[in-house]
């Protein structure tokens, strides 16, 4: 058993993007100080982060410096390169732990992880090489998606294939990379649920959002999701037969496709999502707060929502409507402070709450 | 006409405590970086700011070169040196203005401004001497308090005098300070409006709270606060009023005694107020980001409450109680960072929330 960290100190963030803000901001709120480790210059959570490192995950003496300087490390992304992640545990905890991390980086070891705890994911098959690739593309007999098992986000790393696309052709494409097929799964919508491990193993889910993509990006989570009380039920007890599996201690993603079948697991995420952005102004407890407790083994805090949200991702050249979206009396803005608009860059988001007398409850 | 400031600029603020503190997590909130100016070491606020200037208000070109790097300048605390405003205001625009500084920072002043407004303070008399005090004891006829016209907070340079107290041994205790007396008031209760003015001239008022204090010190605020409608707007009204004759841009805190006989303004707060720490839980927009909004030209968010709360500041030693505090499901814990828990010493606040069905509206 860990002592809870006392107020005053320091928790290690590794990536400096808007995750690692929000979370440098919830730290904060409960007395922490936070170090951000980030090889880029500039980044959002610096702006509110108390020290900062600015080194590459190569650079072993940087990392070694910085973690004497933390009481705890987490991270706002998973693919964390694994000897950073050797040099960062010989002196301070991360958290959430190396297996969670292990199998997140992966697509197929994750696909495995999750239907050996009996959950449902799509069909999958590893590709080592085109006549594999050849045997899945005719086994599965629909659509699918190449994707490499490792390093893909945002719909990067992704191709679609047919049951007659040229295997040898998309192989080729993957440079060498390992990766798997996965089979189209016939959803309705996605949802998605943020749940939180503390130290103490106790587990507190908040409520499932629905999700709506675009050109693999999330545009908009909407609260509540559209399920039913058992599908609802479904949500939380196999986020928490995950969270318990790994002995997780954070806040984790759990994205999910909802069928006529029942729910499918399409990936999770081992630390504060996106999807989880609502949260800052439904709930008492926000999903960052909620990651800080846990990682300085602290009480959850409650997650009840307490109001219906519309989150929607302030994507690139969506800043141009910013003027009008602060004179909206139900919108609250996020800015990540990210100095220059880019295509598909992620610049913000607004919570759109809405009022009591026309929820759809 | 000034343009609203993009995001991306930085705001300047003097002064780095709790106030600064959760000013700065609120520029960030809209994209802004803040840059404290601060002569004390480990302020709370340099811990979410993105830069920070350790010098003393003394320092003329540690003020310069500040000034030089900010696109707006406020402050959090109003008892700022007028030499170091002298200086800054020849390179940026300090908002609040001046005006609002001049009048706050002199007690005899200010109420002196808000009679000629056709409000109602308590009676008052400038002191210089002892014969003074002594006629003014005389006239008063009740006890009454001896206040220092400048520098003083939370009930520090205050003495209760009776009208047979000794004139000359008060007198000698001021050590020169200029002071003036402040006769009692007979109040049931007292509220305060946190008032908001943007560079537009649009005002907006929190819903008054309810204000508890111990030795001089806020120990709670509740929402809603006793009030009939006809107080409530009247609150609403004379705020307005104070805004407006000062062409204030920003957030003012404006305390109230409620008497048989209507409000008496009991001060002014030219800046983001104690009793404004409720808004974080209780509205879209909290009193912090109206500020920001306000200063950087941007239009004021709706401050409209949607929930009710009691604000409870946690002081010296009700930190020892923490544990227990994160884990009420309807608090929302707010610390400062502060290294040391002193006797009186503001190290954070809670806002429970009420569950609507226990409301009492």
């Amino acid at each position: 058993m860990h002592k809870p960290l006392s107020t005053g100190a320091t928790i290690g963030i590794l990536g400096g993007g808007q995750l690692g803000r929000m979370l440098s901001v919830a730290a904060a709120r409960l007395g922490f100080r936070s170090h951000i480790f980030e090889p880029g210059i500039g980044c959002p959570a610096s702006h509110v982060a108390d020290q900062l490192t600015t080194a590459s995950y190569t650079d072993t003496d940087a990392l070694q410096r910085f973690a004497e300087t933390v009481d705890v490390i987490t991270y706002e992304f998973e693919n964390i390169p694994t000897s950073a992640l050797d040099v960062l545990e010989q002196v301070a905890t991360i958290r959430p732990g190396r297996e969670a991390l292990r199998i997140s980086q992966d697509r197929l070891t994750e696909k495995d992880f999750l239907n050996s705890l009996g959950l449902k994911t799509a069909p999958y098959a590893a590709i080592d090489d085109a006549p594999a690739l050849g045997a899945a593309l005719n086994a599965f007999g629909t659509a699918a998606i190449l994707k490499t098992r490792r390093f893909g986000y945002d719909g990067k790393g992704q191709v679609r294939l047919q049951p007659d696309s040229d295997p040898q052709a998309a192989v080729a494409d993957l440079a060498g990379q390992a990766a798997l097929l996965e089979g189209f799964v016939d959803f309705s919508h996605e949802v998605s649920v943020i749940g939180a491990r503390g130290a103490d193993g106790a587990v507190c889910c908040f409520d499932p959002g629905e999700n709506v993509h675009s050109n693999g990006i999330l545009r908009t989570t909407t609260l509540p999701a559209r399920l039913s009380a058992a599908q609802r039920m479904d949500a939380v007890l196999l986020t928490a037969n995950i969270l318990n599996a790994l002995d997780y201690v954070g806040v984790m993603g759990v994205e999910l496709f909802v069928t006529s079948e029942g729910l499918i697991v399409n990936e999770i995420a081992p630390r504060v999502h996106n999807s989880g952005h609502w949260t800052q102004n439904g709930c008492v407890v926000d999903q960052f707060e909620q990651h800080i407790r846990a990682i300085a083994d602290w009480p959850l805090g409650d997650g009840t929502r307490h109001c219906d949200v519309v989150m929607e991702n302030l994507i690139g050249d969506d800043m141009g409507r910013i003027g009008t979206i602060v004179k909206d009396p139900t919108s609250a803005v996020h800015l990540y402070g990210k100095a220059e608009i880019k295509p598909g860059r992620k610049m913000g988001h607004v919570n759109r709450i809405v009022p009591a007398q026309t929820r759809k409850v």
